[in-house]
């Protein structure tokens, strides 16, 4: 209940603080049988981590991990699969002023209210260093959908940024190289555009402010029948996982918020026969009718806000009530989404992992 | 995990298809001692009805519900609350062709390839006629937050339609008079406005045309502390409610996806001190900090594509691949907004009773 | 969480009061495309009834169900299964003092510590009238299983009566002819000891008394591998479904209580090769190591108090705590088991039906 | 789905293989502001692990724990608590032969058939050692009920062993000093029994065989109201608990399989008024009513087969259906009772305390 786990079937539990000895988690559910690409989940969680670029925070951390249980010989074996990664570096006296302060649109307040007390070391559970384990548990469901769907080869999960601050990718996933993402360090595949993106990025840094943006995820050639028809749609549970994340404002799928100003002439994908194969001419419903996957792409956007640590002044209050001002400190991203990008990538694949496996029984087999 | 179940202390079931004998559900984990005010249930499931104005369909259905359990002299008893309405109005020749076509942007063919068949009268479970289980579910646990919130008179959740396919509303909620949503036909609770979406929708109707829009829902002065911090942020939840709602394409809160194109320093709340209670000088957090509420005002938009059943001709394919044409046949709303508003407070009051169950045991009792 | 719900991937859950508009259930996850047979589901629901023999209550309920959902021309079609029993025959006056009084090992006072208030009428929730929504889930369980299930010819479940009193059973299942179950009305495939318990429940009538008694239940041909290996163990989940029943008070599988008295050269089963396939040579194991079914027929014992409601004055409180008299009143039972036998193999077909649906996902497919 | 998180509000998950990195677990749902007895944790690992006297295998396992997250400065912080054991004394060479033979009344067929391979050290999963993770977190659930429930000092959950193979205690729990179970080896707290039972245990380990036995467990001034009146009555959740223990048979509460035998006069508890407070004069419901407790103690039986590693040779067959003889070999329990008497404590405490934060909703407070 106090909702830490996520998903049905294949589940993910997390664990952690920014501080503490470490952070982790658990996965029941996955079938036996799955080989773990141990450089899979390195690279994904390499592409989380701090330290990564000029445009990412300074502070660095290595998030080396170790399987506690369920793989042997290089395969999962359907046995809960634990994880640990263990906190190395941090500097507590960055922390020193924040105990007793609420920081403006940080989660110190909240935490009090709701715990009436709380780990004040970097965030503790509030601090985004928790996705780590979601980055990981999203990797290891990658694999599953990788190894699983046809041929693998095809299948693929793909994040980008679209906007970072006032700087926009105009074009649509198909008109862009996705393998092209990593070839710029804000994970935009449009070089002119990234170029912009950096730009903005560094000036905000340069000002001890920070920028938001927004992340664009396709995936490509996914199953049909994945999603369940009421409460746990697809575009539902998506919209849960994206959500969850932290600074997530806002999520949208196939034609998203620009549908509201459409017309139903405009908007209906019609289904054509594509040599045997039924799809629809246009994609409006970003690859999702009725909750369920109808096998087109399936795609969507999650707007990130501006990071809440500025490297400027700020007026708030502290735990008794006092107005104070609260200097800046430490070690921060001026912008959140290029290390998102995995992050919405690991989301996107739990969910699609978790609805492959539940939908096995949706119908008795012939 | 086959998805008709909402919530996890405050639980809702529903089932029924819409041209089967009749729709319903089981809300578990209300506790006991409620009362229940039929006349308010009676209230927000009108709201939803087909056929209450002339910008809905002309299909009219009473919605009578029937209590089958759970309620004894008028109060909850803490045991299974299961309500049912029975299916009255139907044509079952509007639906004749349908049975082998897939309709444009409907749920035909994925139900199809999930299931191996389906019911195919009236779009069966995938009808938005299964949403007046929803209504009725969130009646009740508004009534459990109404009556067990601070008073009650302060706490309110109030949903209204801000846009109309291209009529937007401007003014945000604070300038707005709330109690006005009622006094017009399509939910606006600005008048011009409301006269303009009016005429939109009208002539989309004239043209067998259909439009979407957007519904805005503000939460007044909710308690603090609801959400859980990880996977079950409150906007998480929030948002996985709403684009379980038939036809959401897109839900944002607070600052929404303005956030992207901001800075730190524009977006952050400053928290102050308001004569002893610690509040935020601006809320463009929406009421919620680190997935949990700060006691602010919850604000949130959903996006709604427009109805896919068109009173137009339309190119489609049928269950053997053939291409056809499907002709216009039946009754349908040519803008789902006005009605789908009881729906949004619905699952906003269910996400809400939940997690304010969930708050009670977050910390021990002093 | 208020517990009205069985199972995780078949789920039923379950609602309704003796005396209120009726008792009934939805059953969620069911796969598309089972055939019901609403034939067999009378036969399970009959040898539940009251009024059926005369070792029964002479209170009678034609327990006539109507499905409200999720069949469609006859066949599952993946949605929610509703179905709806209502109430008929009751006579109010025989509850007439039981308001305010706490019938002694009954639930009334524990409704009244726990909700503060109860519906008083027939025991409400807490009436075995409830179970009845358990054989009809359970039914279309066995259904599921029967049909699914290699040949659906071999695989069985099947309970009976193995004490009445002090009247028991010696022979173990293997000496029975279980098609001789339904030929007495005490439930037991044993003539001679049938005749003799329906001896000792008649005499226990005849005195206002009543007696307990052991169901026996026996699955035969299962499949290998269901099961969860922690806390989900196949016995486990069956000794939670079982002690679920009203009256249940023990349970035990394979060598049970006896085994505690063993040694492990005596206990253990040898596997030996039985023409390529892996068995073992004895089975006190029940069917069922490491909390996985290994292909043994699986069989358990569960033991059920005499009923609390006696035709004898009984000292006792009311609610305002004044010690009274209780006078017999109403129609009942002298003895629950032989009513009790289609209940035991409705709990145990759920559980089986939702091991078998967990299943299919614990390893990959080659 | 994989069955390895037990609970539905406090949620234990646990991880970890035998002869892997480690064990543990994660519990979600714990209050905040809980304090946390490190030396209460110990003492109860310390009773369950092995080598700790003459009657338990002779292989040592310090079994050292590390908390890795949800506790700050001594006090539980409402986030999730995380905990490892690192496996550290184990002889691999134990297990040479095990990896490709089926072990009789083992896990190592099973395994097989639903996973399609599995880690052979030790039994993997399957081991015993897996019970130390739910003793830790039996531990925490103690304590929140000890210090939470009225006074705390009355409340206590207390195992003791009350058979062991042929030798079995005849006295009621009421009749014993049950702070005396810790002075035995056998945890007994009668003493003249003590000594009979080490005697049987000691003669099997000479005989290179092993004995089953029964550990009785009381739950002392139990509050009323706790569990949840259809599928999760209290003793059902005690039933599941217990038999998904390793080696669990039979589960039995109050009367138990005695009950079978006796009439409705002997066996109903009359209710009185003791000085104010509504008490039963006998208490053969055990403590539960309804499926409730209703204020009584709580008290049950578990019976364990005969632990099923022999120091005999036995006939078996390997993986590839081949009939061998398995020999002797490695460190094992002559009888798994006396360990075993922690781990049925602690499945109690787990219970108790989900349902204690699951009552906290059943009813408005005024």
């Amino acid at each position: 209940m106090a909702g830490n786990t996520f998903g049905t079937i294949f589940r993910l539990t997390t664990f952690g603080e920014s501080h503490g000895p470490g952070i982790g988690g658990v996965i029941d559910g996955c079938p036996a049988g799955l080989e773990i690409d141990l450089d899979q989940i390195r690279y994904d969680l390499d592409r989380r981590k701090p330290g990564q670029s000029r445009i990412t925070t300074s502070r660095t951390e290595a998030d080396e991990f170790e399987f506690l249980s369920g793989i042997y010989q290089g395969k999962t074996t359907g046995t809960p699969i634990a994880f640990l990664i263990r906190n190395l570096d941090y500097k507590p006296s960055d922390y020193d002023q924040v105990e007793s302060v609420y920081r403006p649109s940080h989660a110190d307040f909240v935490y009090d209210v709701k715990y009436g007390f709380r780990d004040p070391r970097g965030g503790g559970r509030s601090s985004a260093r928790e996705t780590a384990a979601r980055v990981l548990g999203g990797a290891i469901a990658k694999q599953l959908l990788y190894s699983h769907l046809a041929g693998g080869k095809e299948f693929r999960i793909d994040a980008y940024v679209s906007q970072a601050g006032s700087v926009s990718l105009e074009k649509g996933y198909e008109e862009l190289d996705l393998d092209k993402i990593e070839s710029t360090i804000v994970r935009c595949p449009d070089e002119g555009t990234a170029k912009a993106m950096i730009g903005e990025i560094e000036k905000a840094k340069k000002d001890g402010d920070t920028v938001g943006g927004i992340i664009s995820c396709v995936i490509r050639n996914p199953p049909a029948a994945l999603g369940e028809p009421v409460f746990n749609k697809l575009q539902a549970d998506l919209a849960g996982a994206m959500l969850s994340i932290n600074a997530a404002h806002g999520f949208e799928y196939g034609s998203g918020f620009k549908a509201a100003s459409m017309k139903g002439s405009e908007h209906n994908d019609s289904f054509v026969n594509n040599g045997g194969k039924i799809t629809t001419v246009t994609n409006r419903s970003g690859g999702i009718q009725g909750g369920i996957s109808n096998g087109m792409d399936i795609y969507f956007n999650v707007a990130f806000k501006p990071v809440s640590t500025l490297m400027q002044s700020q007026r708030t209050v502290d735990q008794s009530g006092k107005e104070i001002v609260l200097d800046a400190k430490g070690r921060h991203d001026p912008c959140v989404v290029p290390r998102a990008v995995p992050i919405v990538e690991a989301m996107a694949a739990l969910v699609l992992a978790d609805h492959y496996l539940r939908n096995q029984n949706s119908k008795l087999s012939p």
